[in-house]
């Protein structure tokens, strides 16, 4: 736990400094016990290409594709995943987070893409909140190390950046992967209107409060539903502020 | 599948290029395995005007009506369709995207309305986009060919023009349907208040995620919810970000 | 069935005047079949100082209360209601539009109002969009006569005003009913805070899709989502824009 | 009740004050029957410490956390509670209403935060609205006492305060609890960045129709639903705008 926590805030730091320039945001936004970088979802590339979704825990496949001439984008959320609170209250708790999954495919000839060529990335919800407040000349850079904490860390970083441009005329979406290993850096730019720019921003800002599992505790039956307030057992209901 | 590929570039590249005067921009946002002009709803002329809608896959009528001195305009979701996906996963993929429909019928009295010369122009979740993201000084244009890729191909052709008017007080849509073989061009003008437009903008935002199919992706089960995360397979659970 | 309908076009004319100015506007947004001023909604006066909720068919009452020093504002959403389609598709049709419901109540001491004499007034659609869309140096006035084309036409009018007060830093809402059998004029005002008025454009904009019935059509399982599309019968299945 | 109602208006007199100033602004938003500082949440700190959220009525944890140098802050939902209506009607009203929970707690160490010695604060629905509404530029103050009313009444009082950095670059959120019995002043500061600023403003504005309880009232079945409104009775349904 402590090693994942490491890496997410090592994680967060790189992404949040550009931001704000200050290492006391470095210590962004968690999920519930820490992002985990090794998430919960299979990655066949073929599954992925043939489906759009890659994902172990999403059985339907829905994701919004932005195809351009030199690569195509597609996106789509991964919902959060819950575990079991192990006290007996039924209780349950985000587990991993959810994300928006943006995948770059280079095109290979018109209108062709190397499905076996995608480059993934994920935004934790408070990149997404980047993403979704950022202004007609804004510009965001995140950067990931995929394999953060395992033996493979270092091996290779990816650096994603939006960039308004025209005053907000387009946008252009460049995933960049460097491999210290194979000395390679790939880079993958799509072009965005500014209308995929608002399907993005308007379905991101759609998906946020899922991804962080707020709609599912929406959802819940809320107590006393059942029963009048007098019953309510005082011994069972400090004060909401005022508990020390 | 690659006919309507193709035809459902081309169709983004007349809408998109208007709005991005580029050609990179041209292959613009396509529904899960493209979207097919050809879709499946029932357009019963009788029926329309009877229901306000004109979807096989919609039970429940609720068309937004502007009903204006010239012409009367619906406006209605209608939803993506699914299929199943071969492997025996169970999964659903979008098969077809849906879209915002706009429905023009012209004005033959003082609020009498021709149901039978009603015209239809359908919005993509991009040129939705477009539409939400529509400044108080902005403009937008689409062109849509309803037969394209068919032998009827050409034959006519749609353009959807919605303008700003004083810096936002009011706006205008138009659609103009042009008809090579009648040589006939008809022009339907609805002139929208700040209003009006607010719950078009409102509406077609709430209504985005659920034409490209996220809400319902959002209201699966997520995996994990029924056991403890050490149960988890490291086998089925590849790095989020890292897959080659 | 056109009495209602001129019923509400005159409702709408006296309304969008206002805002655009222009005749040509003064047939706004109509829910289908358009909306009736005798809706579907029993207002015991008791029963809604005691709930806070005069619908007959909202079996829950969560209205969002500003109490102050002149007035109460109460504010909750009634949603549409639907008739089945005669023809035996088991379709249903929105038979009334929704509305956000506004009830003005006076003060007849410090914190005490007189339940006895709320004044309400329903928002359509519209009106609702007209609301979520002012700036912070906006002002909107929407004129109803509650008993139009009833015998009772013209004995009384009302009007809602809602005006931003230094730059948006406030809001007075005041509703004024003319009464010219009884020659009397009653004017209940409301000062709303930035902060009140925010949950009122994000509530509202939340409701709006639900009081034109979009939310139910969303929930629908779509066509398609049970089978193949290669089962799709093209008969039944003609060009989504392309009818005549 | 009326206890509980003075409590509720001093309340929101000394956070709406800052807000506008005017007394008459001074009796804020209610929740129906008011909102009762001792509200029906079990607040044992271990068990937030633990799960991040300490609502007895809710049985799954979400919350979003931003941990920083000096303290780490969590916010999450907490809904409103419901009690039946006495009358036969099996009607059900908003009994609490529900707040979004800040949390804070001081960092002992490098990314080390004392569990035990948090403060909470919870934003009403309008002091949500004033979050959400809040400019690149603003500033906000709440004043909460909470145990108002009760015996220990004034011997605490906590102050939140959200202030706008460098134009809306960053936001300080702090809480300031002052302890007149110990003559103790505690203040816990987080430094907000805008993209975490963005999810706060996102998600408050998906919970605040919830924590006041409209989302539940949005999902009955409307009536009308089952028949033709032909069968309505017109002694049940009167005139919307007009019952006296």
């Amino acid at each position: 736990m402590l090693k994942q926590w490491r890496s997410l805030l090592s994680r967060n730091l790189s992404s949040k400094t550009l931001l704000s320039g200050k290492w006391g945001d470095a210590r962004g936004a968690l999920c519930p016990h820490g992002f985990e970088p090794r998430a919960a979802f299979s990655t066949s590339v073929h599954d992925f290409s043939a489906t759009g979704n890659s994902s172990a825990n999403a059985r339907l496949f829905a994701p919004y594709k932005i195809y351009k001439g030199k690569a195509a984008l597609t996106v789509h959320p991964l919902l959060p995943t819950f575990s079991k609170i192990d006290s007996g209250t039924g209780g349950l708790r985000v587990d991993r987070c959810g994300v928006i999954m943006l995948t770059f495919c280079p095109a290979i000839a018109e209108r062709k893409y190397d499905w076996d060529k995608c480059q993934k990335f994920a935004l934790s919800p408070t990149e997404v909140g980047s993403l979704i407040s950022m202004s007609a000349h804004g510009a965001s850079e995140f950067y990931h190390d995929p394999s953060m904490k395992s033996r493979n860390s270092g091996q290779v970083s990816k650096k994603l950046s939006i960039k308004a441009l025209d005053g907000g005329n387009s946008y252009m979406i460049s995933l960049t992967v460097t491999n210290n290993n194979l000395k390679s850096t790939e880079r993958l730019n799509v072009s965005v209107t500014t209308a995929e720019f608002a399907v993005l921003k308007t379905t991101c800002s759609f998906a946020l409060p899922h991804i962080i599992g707020w709609d599912r505790l929406m959802n819940q039956l809320p107590k006393g539903i059942e029963g009048s307030p007098s019953k309510v057992n005082p011994k069972q209901h400090p004060d909401l502020e005022w508990d020390r």
